[in-house]
């Protein structure tokens, strides 16, 4: 019901064969390959961010100097669950950067093509999710070492531990800026796929 | 550079009057509607699942009967800053959902448009955010109340404050819920906007 004339514009630059090398401004849509060499970076960003939570949580360990009888004063990650979760959560999320990459680099060679972004949305939205889980998990658990909690009778720690107070407190910090980066990297998508030019 | 003859296709169906009901799968793009009806009602279990989260740990509180000449034992929501936050979050991602209402009707009257779901997107991937952020920080406290920690000599306090310990689970669980019906959210608009027809 619907008949459509095309004078097929693209044909023209074919012909000059120098106009995709003119760089974005100039052709509709090149601020899309824009937005996906800036995905490629944040990616790059995200990789050392998550990475660097992994291992500044698993590294953080401290024994104090003195022990009773019964027990000896020692602190690690794997002592309490929510760290374990964080380390699990950031190399998790550390793999599925890595493993994103490739999908960010066909952005940017089609930038016109909705299929990989799509696919990147929808999965980044999932470990989304999962960084923030660990990172907020962990963070509660930071506060709670930090300052104790009276009803529950629960002492602050990091008077004895403050070796493992600061990297942990650290490793939460990096967390959060891989779930802000995920933010990004979800908006500048989104936006890529609904604007048609 | 390109003309387009259109034979306006919805006058036929002006005419015969039916068209628009006979549903779904006879129209190109008309499952993009279905998925919009389907993302208004994900909405309203999503603002039930909040409010309710939000309900039921503002409700949390229980003294326990004994008491030593200087302390009476209780715990209440705003005992542990973190069911705070959790109380709030909860609060903030209910109004949000129903504010976001409207945007979920414009996309259902015009399946087609792309502007209501991708704010709807941007918007909904921020609170998403906040609501893992507040479902997660609150189960690890929920998670160390049940089984304490032993490194940081923190005691389970499950035995003594059951109820209050049972209706914080509560919470948690149901905020887990909005996080899950978020996701969806996300994951259903995306694909509206990524595909054309």
């Amino acid at each position: 019901m619907s008949s459509t004339i095309d004078i097929v514009p693209e044909s023209s630059n074919v012909i000059k064969g120098k106009a995709p090398l003119l760089g974005a401004p100039q052709r509709p849509g090149g601020w899309k390959k824009g937005l996906a060499i800036m995905d490629f970076i944040l990616r790059l960003g995200a990789v050392a961010a998550a990475l660097g939570a992994a291992a500044t949580m698993a590294t953080a360990d401290q024994t104090l100097p003195f022990f009773t009888q019964y027990f000896q004063f020692e602190a690690s990650y794997d002592s309490f669950t929510t760290f374990t979760f964080l380390v699990i959560g950031m190399a998790l999320v550390g793999g599925y950067l890595v493993l994103s990459l490739p999908f960010s680099i066909v952005a940017i060679i089609r930038p016109h093509a909705a299929a990989p972004r799509l696919f990147l949305i929808i999965l980044d939205s999932v470990f989304l999710v999962l960084a923030t889980a660990g990172a907020a998990s962990a963070a509660s658990v930071v506060y709670l070492a930090h300052n104790g909690n009276q009803s529950s009778n629960w002492l602050a720690i990091c008077n004895q531990y403050s070796d493992f107070c600061n990297q942990t407190s650290g490793a939460v910090v990096s967390a959060f800026i891989v779930v802000l980066i995920f933010m990004f990297l979800i908006v500048m998508s989104s936006l890529a796929i609904a604007k048609k030019h």
